[in-house]
C-alpha cells in the first residue's frame, strides 16, 4: 500500500538493506521446507486437510466460530465488505483506511457502498467521532452498516489501537445495529506490541482478518475469520472473486510456519523500529515519529531535502523506504537485522548531510 | 432534499405560509394553461415537439450543444456520473454535495463511483482545494475523473459560488483530465443573484442541469446539458434507469412556462429572504445567516430552542420550516409573499419568546 | 420497446393512422381536464394527495398491500428486481422478456442479475419449464432469487397467459423459495380479454405492475403494487434513481380518469384487432397471427416484401406500424378507430401488391 | 467446475482413482523442488522475477505482447470481462460456458453485463449462430461488446473447437467491433490433441487464458493474455479484486515447471481417455460419448442406475467420478495411469451391473 514507485534508479546496486516494506520478506528456508512436506487436496471443494488446520487455528486464535484462507489481505477486505453490505450502504471508516485510499475504489466498484471519511489523529477515532457520523434514517441517506478499523493503523504511523478505544468504537456501532469490521493487516504486531491476546484484541469485532505476507512472512494468503454464517457467504464471494485455488495448502503451510515461528519475533523488529527512530533523531532537521510497532515515519524537508530526492540517494547506497503521505516510511521486518538499522542510520544521515 | 419529517404534528392546521422548501411550489394556472395547450408526442421514441423546444432551449441558454429531459434533478446526477464515470472511478466533490449527503448513496450503487469529499465554508472549495486532492496515480488509488460543484450550495447556505471560483476549480480539474459537472438545482438562482448569465455561469463545465420543481415552479422535470456525444450516451442511461416517459410534453410545457415567467422573479424570494434574515435577527439568541439566495438558515439553541421543537410549534400556527444540519432552514418562492414573511417573523419570535 | 426506427422517411407525411404503439395515444380532453383539477402536493414527500388516491386505488385493484408511482414502466421493472435482488442472484424469465431484450441490460448493470432466458412459445412457459430451469445450490451457480412472467407477452405476440398457467408456474417458483414479479404493461388488456379481475390475475405474483402509458392512455407513470415492506424497499430505490418527483399529482390524476374511463374500452382495441388481422388474412402471402388482445403480428415474406420496406410505403400514406423480430407489429389503441382499421387493411394491400 | 458434491459416503475408503476432476492433481516432487529453488521478489510492485519469467514465456506462448499472473481461472474471466466490458453491455457466449453456469452471476455483479446464451452441440456455435445474435442498435438493447469461446469445451463434453470455427466466429464478432475472449482452462489438451500450436489457435482472440491447476498439474494459477493496453488496464482489477500477491513466484515456478514438463504428456491422458471409453463402451446400457481430449462422459440410465447412485458405489471402491448435467464425468490427468483405468472399468462395470 506504499504509493512511491518501487522502481530503483538506473545504475542502482541490488536492495541490501530492504526497509520499503514488510511484504517484501522472503519465505525461509524453514517456512520452505514446511510448504515442500505440507499435505495438500482441492481447496476449492475443501478437500484441502492444511488449509482445513490453518482456518481451525485462525478460528480458535481470533475467538471466532469460523475463517477462510484468501490469496489476498485486499480479497478479504473485498469479501468482507460484499458479504456484511448491499448496493447503497455506507461504511464509516478513517479517512486513511487501506479501503478508502489504497484499494482503487473497489468497494464502491464491486459492492456499490458509500464509505464516509472519519478524521483522528493516528488513523483512529473516538466513539464520539462515529456517534456524530450518524445518519439520520431516511430515504436520502444510505443506509449504515458497518464500522471498519485498522489495527494497526497504517497511514497513521502504525499506531496500535487501545483495547478500550476498539470496544467503545464498536460498541456504538453495534448500538446503532451496524456490523464492525477489523482490518488485521498488522494485527499481530499491535498484539504483541500491546501485550494482548488476540481473541481479546478482536472480540468486539464481527469480522477480522490477518496478512500472513507482512511481518509474518509468507509469500502469499490471508485469512478471514467472522461467525459460520459469516464465512459460509463469505465463500461465495470467494468463488465468484475467483479467490478459491486449488493445492493451497502448499501456501496455507507457510502461514502455519509463521503462526509457530514468526509471531514473537515481532518484538524484534519494534526494538529495531525505535532503534532507527532514536537514531533518526540524532539527524539534524528531522522529524521522527515515535514508532509504537514496525513502522518508522519521518519528515525530512526540514532537513532541506524531500522524499523522492532521499529514496534515490539510498537507493544508490542499496537501501530502500517508501514515501507515504509526503513522509519517508521505514518498515522493520524478519529480513532486516540491527546492524543494518545502524548502517541505515549512518547512510540517511550521508544522504541529508553527506 | 430536507432530512426533518415532513409530517406536521396532530392537531395541527394546514400549512398557509410555506417556508420549508420551494420544491412544494403548486403549479400556477397559467402554468397549467400551458401544459393543457402543448403539442405533444411520444417523448421516448424523439417524438414530443414540446420536449424538443425545451432542451433545444436549455441547450442555447447554457451555451451546450445538446439536453435531455429527465423526471427529476437526482437522475441528472446519477445520469451525469452514470456517464462520466465508470466502475472503480472517484469523484471530488464538497462534502455537504447533494450527491453525498442525500442521493441515499446512488452513486456507489449505480455507477460504483467512490467520492472524495472536500472541506470549505459555505459548500464551496478553492482551487488549491482541489489540487491537494490529486492523488498519485497508481494502481492503488481509483482513478479520479470528475469534479462535481453544486451552484447555488444548498446546505452550505444557498451560497453562491462566484464565477472566478468557479473557473479557477474547473481549471484544476481539467488540467488532470477530469470532467466538470455541475448540480444546478438552484442554478436559475445563483445567476439571477449574481447577475450572471446562464452560459457564462456554466462555461467551464462539461455538464450541468436545472431543477424546474424548486424556485421555477414546474411540478416535475429537470434538464441536463452537455456535448452532442455525452447527450447520446446520457439517454442510453436514461432509458436504462426509466426515465424515458410518453407524452412528457405536457410536462415540460410547464418548465417552458417557467423560463418564460419565473426566472425574473426569483429576485422577490431574493429580497424576501433577506427580509426574513433581517427580521430574525431582531430575535433575541438566534443566530442568522446572511442569504444570498432563497434560502435562510439559523441556528434556535441560543433562544433557548431546539430544530424539532421550533417546527413543531410553528407548525400549529400554519407555518412550516425545514431542519438541515442542527439549523432551520426557511426557503422562500413563488408561493411565498412578502406579508407572509413579516406573520412568519412575528409568529417564530412568538414560537421562541411568546 | 419497439426496436424499428420511429423515424418516417423524408416526405412522408403526418401519421393518420398510427398503429405503430399503443404507448403513442395522447391524452384526451377528458384526461386533461382532470390533470388541471388534481389537488397536488409535494409527492417526494409524501404529500400529494392525488398520488395517494392512485397508489390506494391501484393497491386495492390489484389485491396487494401497498402501491408506488413511478414514472415509468422500465422503473418499475428495475426498482422490483433492485427490491427482489442482489449481486449475483438470477432471475428466471422468458428469453423474450421485456426485462432482457428491451431494457438495455439495466439489471445487469444496476442490481448485477444474471437473468435465465427460457424458451416458449407465445412469450411463455411451463410448470416444467421451470422446475427444468432450477438450479443445482452450489459455490458455483448463482442463488436463484425471482420468477418473472409479462402478461400480456408483447413480443410473444400479445398473447394472455392462462390464469391457471400463471398459477403454475408461481407455485414452482414459490416452492424454491424465489419471489415472483409479473410485468404487467398491458395487463388491463389481459383482464379484459381473459374476462378475469385483475386481482385475481395476479394473485400469485408478489409484486405487479401497470402502465397508465399504453392502452390506458395517460402521457406518464405505470404503479408498482406489492406489501408493504417491498413497496418500502421500494421507495429507497424509486429515491435513488431519481424516480421520485413533487407534484405529481398532475400526472396521477390522469392515470386516475384512465382508470374511471379507458379499462373497459380495451375492448373495441381487442375487436379492432381482431377485424385488421381478419383483413391481412385476405392478403395473399401474408401469414397472420391470431391477435389475442390489441397486438396483431403478421409476416410479409411471403408476400415478396420485408418490414422496412413495408413501413417505408405504408409511412408515405401516413400509416405507422413496427417491426419486431422479423415480423409487422400493428397496435390499436384509443386514438385508432374501425373505419381506420379498414383504410389501413387496404392500404397495406397496395402496399404489398399494389 | 463440477457441481455433484465432492464428499465421499461415511465409511468410504480413500480415493484411489481420481477420476473426479484433473483440478485434483497433486504437485509432484520435482515441481515442488522447482518451487522451493525459485528466485522470488514481491509479485505485486513488479518485483517477483519469476513471474515476470512465466509472464513473458505466456506472451510468447500465446502470440500476446504481454500476461498477467492471477491465482485461478475464474480470476482471470472476471477481470477479462472487467476490461473488456462495462456496466449494461453484452457478452455472446454459449450456453454452457464456465462464465454463465459456474462463476456464481460474478459477471453479472460485478461488471454488470448480461451474458447472451447461444446454443449448439457440444458447447460450440457457428459463425451463423454469432450472426444471428446480433442486435439493432438502439437504446433498448445493451451494447454487444465482446464473445466469448471456451477451448476445450467442458460441459460440452471437452470437444475441440476446430481452429477455422474459432478463426470464423471471432471474424463476425471483430467485423461488429466486439472483443474477442477465449476461456482457456483446459487449452493446453486442444492444442496437443489438435496439433496446432498455441499462438495459432489464440490468433483470433484479442484475449486467452491457460489454467495451470488442471492437467498442467500445478497446485495454483492462471495466465491471461493480451495486449499491452489490456494487461495494463487487468492490472488495476488485478489489484482491486485482491488477485495482487507477494512472492508468488514461487507458485509461478510450479507454472514454468508444467510448461516444460507436462504439456507433451496430455497426450497419455487423452489416450487413457479414449481407453476408458472404449472399455465403458463393452458395459451394457452406457451411452459414451466420444472423448476428444481428457474428458469422457457417459450416460448410465440405460443401465438402469443413475449418477448418484453410481458415484456412491464407486466411492466405496476408492473411485472418484463427477457428474455434469445428468451424465457421469470421468477425467484423466496425470496422476490417472492406464493400469488405473483398467481397474475402473471393471469397477464401473460391477457397480451396474455387479
Amino acid at each position: 500500500m506504499v504509493h512511491a514507485p518501487a522502481r530503483p534508479p538506473a545504475g542502482a546496486p541490488p536492495v541490501r538493506i530492504n526497509l520499503y516494506s514488510d511484504t517484501q520478506t522472503r519465505p525461509t528456508a524453514a517456512m520452505k521446507d514446511a510448504m515442500f512436506r505440507a499435505e495438500v487436496g482441492d481447496e476449492q471443494h475443501g478437500d484441502d486437510p492444511t488449509v482445513h488446520a490453518l482456518c481451525d487455528r485462525m478460528a480458535a486464535l481470533m475467538g471466532k466460530e469460523a475463517a477462510i484462507f484468501l490469496p489476498s489481505g485486499t480479497m478479504c477486505n473485498v469479501v468482507a465488505i460484499l458479504t456484511h453490505c448491499g448496493k447503497g450502504d455506507e461504511v464509516v471508516a478513517h479517512e486513511t483506511a487501506h479501503i478508502l485510499f489504497s484499494e482503487g475504489g473497489a468497494h464502491a466498484a464491486f459492492t456499490g457502498v458509500q464509505i464516509m471519511p472519519l478524521k483522528g489523529a493516528g488513523g483512529m477515532f473516538t466513539a464520539d467521532d462515529v456517534r456524530a457520523a450518524i445518519r439520520p434514517k431516511t430515504r436520502y441517506t444510505p443506509p449504515q452498516r458497518l464500522l471498519e478499523v485498522e489495527q494497526t493503523a497504517n497511514i497513521g504511523g502504525g499506531k496500535v489501537w487501545p483495547l478500550a478505544q476498539l470496544n467503545a468504537v464498536a460498541a456504538v456501532a453495534h448500538g446503532e445495529g451496524w456490523a464492525t469490521h477489523m482490518d488485521g493487516a498488522r494485527l499481530m504486531n499491535a498484539c504483541v506490541a500491546a501485550g494482548v491476546a488476540p481473541k481479546d484484541m478482536v472480540a468486539s469485532y464481527d469480522s477480522v482478518w490477518l496478512d500472513f505476507t507482512k511481518g509474518l512472512g509468507a509469500p502469499l494468503g490471508a485469512v478471514l475469520c467472522g461467525s459460520s454464517d459469516f464465512i459460509g457467504a463469505a465463500w461465495r464471494w470467494k468463488q465468484r472473486l475467483g479467490g478459491s485455488m486449488r493445492q493451497a495448502g502448499i501456501c496455507a503451510a507457510a502461514c502455519l510456519h509463521a503462526l509457530d515461528h514468526h509471531v514473537d519475533r515481532l518484538a524484534e523488529d519494534h526494538a529495531n523500529a525505535k532503534a532507527l527512530a532514536r537514531g533518526l533523531r540524532q539527524i539534524e532537521g528531522l522529524v521522527v515519529e515515535e514508532p509504537e510497532t514496525n513502522l518508522v515515519f519521518f519528515d525530512v524537508k526540514g532537513a532541506g531535502c524531500d522524499v523522492p530526492t532521499l529514496q534515490r540517494r539510498l537507493a544508490m547506497q542499496g537501501v530502500a523506504v517508501s514515501g507515504l503521505g509526503g513522509r519517508v516510511r521505514a518498515c522493520t521486518h524478519l529480513d532486516v537485522t540491527a546492524p543494518m538499522i545502524e548502517e541505515a542510520i549512518g547512510l540517511i544521515r550521508a544522504a541529508l548531510h553527506g
